[in-house]
């Protein structure tokens, strides 16, 4: 009995694959800071459960395939309130984020196709790729350099008859890097020089700091056929359980695709999708404080960070999280040694090795990704008990 | 800007495209029945709405990839009050039966591989093969065998080296037959033989009437590594909109596979887990008046159509839908005329075209699909305007 060939290869998540370990702390009794994973402790805004809880209908039905019409106009709303004039029809929702990456990675690239994508990256990525049969070509960044995105020339020579699209994730899980107006134009020239689409993941198009704004690819409307972004409400309003997102493109043959993939799958879940409508009527002013939040955490993580000897980092510009180089050799086998074997006073701290984010092999194997998702005072000793940990086991496996 | 080839070649939903005729309609003031999909009229029960309601986590935050572990043991419960025995290791949950057979799908086949599905079948079946590059090779049934499955060689004929599966859903959509024991087993024998895995989509397992009872694969022990059930609750608790589902294996590859691809796409919707589990919690007995509902309506729906002259149909076994031969040439073009053209005291009636559950080209085309989703009198009377209908249809297009 063979399964396919996919079933087989696609990469466990290297996230959740140490989650036994953490599970098995737990039920020890030790206090596991969880900075591994993108879930934040911001509450769910009310006006959401005020949805859920004041829905009257008898029969919890079908929707439509693209979403509610009230709900995409209102998404098409939020990037109009970013200068970015969009309507209803071009915006799809879909089953969270996920689903809007699997959507555009179908919808511009066949079995054997190619994109291009900034290596460290989210690793559900190779998920949709290995469903869609696509070969991810990475284009590696290092925490050297920022994460910052190579030249127009060095982008270039990844670019083969094969490649379909250009996929920029800005602000980057996992890096933090917000890219500035001047390396975006390099993948729409390219864009354009070799007929190519640019996927834009800005789901995290809030969380951008020091009074750095977001330059979205939707605001380049000389390549506008070519630009699909993914979005989601996961993290901009706290509510990664909902699973909602959407694909949004002014390209109609893409949108037609995406229509079609989106009647496959019937319908994204209804009650969810009258909790975003009254997520997005709260107004842009909710995102301030949320905003200034992320922004002291990070702040309280790299200087906690920067008192560590022997590491290497960047300072991230938005999203929640930073990749940082560890004077080790080895990252997985820490992040497993703090699940199993180190306690602070009953406490340890849960990273994700960095390893899983890179395509090219042994990439990253040094490096851990930290997610500064606790509120101050529990990322601060998460970066205590993180510190000590990682002082010992310098100690026993130097 | 070419878009991908699966994005152009994937079929548009034949049962939603003729939405904007029935549209028009609404807003023309005329009273729509739409029979033409499985959206039931039966409440979704109160124990849904009291799980969401009472939800009270601060964040709506991710749950496991395979779902939370209560449902996946009252799921697991749920067959073994069938004599099925199966643990919550068998079963992970899904984002509605579709993704399951998204996950099933990819599981087994990779691109270019074959998978052999009774035709007429449920229509998304085609955009999960479009998907994952999968081909479909039907085997033609026919109404006026009441869609049983031929024989054991015609479908080893169907049989070649890209083989990978054997699909069968059952009770069907469309059709509503309920295969028998000796069906099942031709099907098994064949995966034995030719070492195929069996998928069973049992989504409708408590819709059989006349006392009859559904028989799973799961059924059969003997090839139960072979074997792989989609399943939803959907339909069995009438709540469509909560896009819950699940995957059903005893093969620990097939599982494991599966669970990564769950993983790429994080987690199915919190809420609906949680009305999902309370759903299972009200126990077997939830079902008796729900089945002898529908065997009412399809009685109604049978006894009605009975009176019309040139019809071809079998009396449905299970599931909630019919297929009946027309005398007409198109019945898409039929359809269409029922929403712009024909009005009976100001009413009208949807079905859905039978053309889109049929791979094999021309087949279907003066089939329709019934589903009798609504309530006997509003039934009764759906028929009373198709018949009607139907009869100015055939003095204007003899």
């Amino acid at each position: 009995m063979k399964i396919s060939r996919r079933g087989r290869d696609i990469q466990e998540s290297p996230i959740r694959k140490l989650k036994p370990y953490a599970d098995q702390a737990i039920a020890e009794g030790v206090h596991v800071y969880y900075i591994n994973i993108g879930q934040p402790d911001i509450p769910t805004p009310q006006p959401a459960w005020d949805a859920v809880k004041n829905f009257d209908e008898k029969v919890l039905s079908y929707g439509p395939a693209q979403g509610f019409l009230d709900l995409r106009q209102a998404m098409a709303d939020y990037f109009c309130n970013y200068n970015i004039p969009l309507s209803s029809e071009n915006v799809i929702i879909t089953t969270g984020g996920s689903e809007a990456i699997h959507f555009a990675i179908s919808a511009v690239a066949d079995s054997g196709s190619e994109i291009i994508i900034p290596e460290p990256f989210y690793t559900n990525y190779n998920g949709y790729a290995a469903f869609a049969d696509v070969k991810i070509v990475p284009l590696t960044l290092s925490v050297e350099d920022g994460f910052r995105l190579p030249s127009k020339e060095a982008i270039e020579a990844k670019i083969t008859p094969k490649t379909r699209a250009i996929l920029l994730n800005s602000p980057s899980n996992p890096t933090g890097t917000v890219y500035t107006p001047e390396e975006l134009e390099r993948a729409v020239d390219l864009a354009k020089k070799y007929d190519l689409f640019l996927i834009g993941d800005e789901v995290y198009k809030e969380f951008v700091y020091d009074g750095q704004t977001h330059k979205s690819i939707l605001e380049y409307t000389d390549i506008k056929d070519r630009v699909i972004v993914i979005d989601s409400i996961s993290k901009r309003f706290s509510c990664c359980g909902a699973r909602i997102g959407a694909v949004v493109t002014r390209n109609p043959d893409v949108n037609f695709a995406v229509l079609k993939f989106a009647q496959a799958r019937l319908c994204p879940a209804t009650l969810e999708q009258k909790a975003a409508l009254s997520l997005y009527r709260m107004g842009m002013d909710y995102f301030d404080p949320i905003r200034e939040e992320y922004q002291r955490r990070r702040d309280v993580l790299f200087e906690g960070l920067g008192e560590i000897s022997g590491i290497v980092m960047d300072k991230p510009q938005g999203a929640f999280y930073i990749i940082v180089q560890l004077p080790i050799q080895d990252s997985e086998h820490f992040v497993r040694w703090m699940l199993t074997d180190f306690r602070m006073d009953n406490e340890t701290v849960m990273v994700a090795p960095a390893q899983g984010f890179y395509s090219t092999p042994g990439k990253g194997i040094n490096e851990v990704r930290i997610a500064y998702v606790l509120n101050e005072s529990d990322m601060k000793r998460a970066i205590e008990v993180f510190k000590a940990g990682l002082d010992k086991y310098r100690t026993l496996f130097p």
